[in-house]
C-alpha cells in the first residue's frame, strides 16, 4: 500500500502564474522522484515601481514514497 | 423574481489554468442555459514523469433558473 | 519603522485572469506610490451567452505609508 | 437507509434577507419534494443610486432523494 | 481584570431570524448574567411541505464572569 | 476596463439586521459614489441587562473607482 | 477533454461512519456513472435517549460528465 | 420555543475513532440530558514507539435547555 | 477512559498579550480543575485616544471532567 | 446611529510582537481619529543570517467615521 | 527545549479509514523517529465500478527533532 | 529563478510566545540555510497545576533551495 508525501513550495516567474507553477514543478522534479500533483494554495505578485516583477505561487507538491 | 442555482464542475486542459476555464463554461453551456458566472475554487496540476500533463480548476458555475 | 497599508481592489479584463491582474495594478499605481505586493483572494469569470465576457480578479494590495 | 443531496441556490428579493429566504424554498420547494432545510451561506446586497435595490441570500438546501 | 466567558446556543423562531436571536437572548438571560454581546456564527430555516417551519440562528453568546 | 474597490464598514441599528444594513449603505453613499453591491461578513447584536441594544453588521462595500 | 461534476449527498448508518460513506456510494452509483471519488465534508452523529441512533457523513461526489 | 446549548468536549479510545465518538457521547449523557447530536470537529491520533496509542475526537454536542 | 471540556474566555491585560494570557490561566483555574492546555484562537487591542489600553485575547482552555 | 470603518494595516518591529502592534497604532493615529479597535490577522517574523530581523504584524484597524 | 517537525503524508487501505491512518503511521514510523501525533486533515474515498475501491486520508505528523 | 520551500515546526519556550519564536528559528538555522521569513500559525500553552509551564507556537519557515 503506497503512502505519498506532500511539501509545500513556493515558486516564481517574471511572465506569468502558469509559467511559475511550471518553473516549481520542473524544479521540485530535480530532488522529488513520483511527483503526481500540485495543489495551488496561493497567488501573489511582487510590484517594483508600478509594475509586476514577479509572479509568485504557493503550491503543495503530492509524491509517491518509495518503499 | 428569479433564483439561479450554483453548481461545481471540474474541467482541465493540457495547456494552461485559463484554457481549463474555458473548457469548464464551454461544457456547461451545452447542457445548462442561463449561466451568468463561474468562481474558480481550486487550482490544480497534474504531473507525470516531472512534466504537467493537466491544468485542472473546479469551478462554482451560476446559472438563472427558469420559472 | 514604515508602517504599510492593504487596500482591496476588483479588477478585470476580457484576455485572462493574469492581464486582470496587470490592469489592476497599472490602475492602482495612479493614484498608491510605494506598491510592494498584490495577493490574489478571489478569480472568477462573467458568462454572457455561453462565452466567458471578463476575467475578474480580487487582489489586496499592500503598499507603505509615507511617513 | 435514506440518502439526502444539497444543492445550491440564490434568491432574491426587494425587501430583506428573511424575504429572499422564502423565495427561495418557494422556488425550490416547486420542482423538489422532500426539501427539509435550507444553510444560508451568503449574504449580499445590491445597490443602485446609494439604494438597496435587491436583497441576495445564497442557501443550500437539503432534500430527501426518493429510494 | 475582569473575564470573559463564551458559550454557544440555538434558538429558533417560527418568525424570522432576529426573532429568533431575540428568543435566544431572553433564554440566556435567564440564567446568565452579565450578557455584553452575541455573534451570530449560522442561520438555518426548516422546511417542511415546502414552508419554512423554523429560522435558526446558532449564537456565541458573551458574558462577564463575576470576580 | 474599471476597477472597483472594496471598503470594510460597520453599521448599527437598535431594529434589526437588515435596518443596520440600510444605515450602513445611506452612510457610505454620502461619501463614496458609484458602490455596486455590499457582503454582510458578520452579524453581531451588543446586550445590555438582558435586552439587545444595538445590531451590528460588518460589510464589504465594493464601488467602482472612477478613471 | 473531460469534464467532471461534483454532488453533495449525505448519507447515514447506524454501525459506523465508514458505513454510512458506503451506503451513500451505493446509493449514489444507482443514479450516478462515472464516480470516481468522494471527499467527507462532515462528520456527524444523531443522539436518542444517550445512545447514537445514526453516523451521518456529508460527501461531496465527483462523476465524470458523458460527452 | 426551545433553546440548546453546544459543548465541546474531547473523547479517546485505543481502539478507533468511532469508538472515541460513543465514548464521549457516553460520557457526555452521565452529567447532560437531552443531548440530540454531535458533531465531530477534530480527528488525532497519539503516537508511541511507532504505534497508535489513543483515537482523539473533538465534538461539538448538542443538548436541549430545559426550561 | 478520561474525557475532556473545552471552554472558551476572553481575557484582558494593560499590559500584553502573554499577560492577558496569564490572567485568563490564573481567572480559569479558580474554578476548574485539571486545566491541560490552552489555545489563544483571537488578539486584540481596544485603544482610547490613540494609546492601547487593554490586550485582549480569546482563549479555548482545555480542562479533564472528573470521572 | 454612529458608523465604523475597518482599515489593515501592516506594522514592523526589531523587538517583539506586541511593539509591533504599538507601532501599528501610533502610525495610525497620526491619521485617523475615533480608532476604537485593532485585531490581529497575521504574526509573520522576518529572517536575516539566522537571525530574526524583524516582528511584523498584519492588522485590522475599526475606527468611527465622523458625521 | 526540544523543537518538533510537522510532515504531511496521504496514506491509504482498501478497508477503512482507521486502518488507513494505520497504514501511515507505519510506514512514516520506518523512516521518522519521535513521532507523537498526527492529525486527520482530510478524509476521501477511490471509487471504481460503484465500489470503494480506497480509503484515503491525509495526516499532518508531528515528530520530536533531534538535538 | 530561485524557489523556495516551507516547512512546519513547533517550539517552545517557558517563557514567551516571542521567545518561543526565536528558539524555533534558532533551532531551524542550525540545518537550514537560507531562511527568508516564519508565519505563526498557531499560539498554545501547556498549563500544569494551574500555571503556564509551556508557551508553544507553530510556524510555517520558508526557505530559499540552493540550486
Amino acid at each position: 500500500m503506497s503512502v505519498a508525501k506532500v511539501t509545500e513550495i513556493i515558486a516564481a516567474s517574471p511572465d506569468s502564474f502558469d509559467d511559475a507553477v511550471r518553473q516549481g514543478i520542473a524544479r521540485a522534479s530535480e530532488t522529488l522522484k513520483g511527483i503526481t500533483s500540485a495543489w495551488v494554495s496561493e497567488q501573489k505578485v511582487a510590484v517594483e515601481n508600478g509594475q509586476i516583477s514577479e509572479y509568485r505561487v504557493t503550491m503543495r507538491v503530492t509524491f509517491i514514497l518509495g518503499d
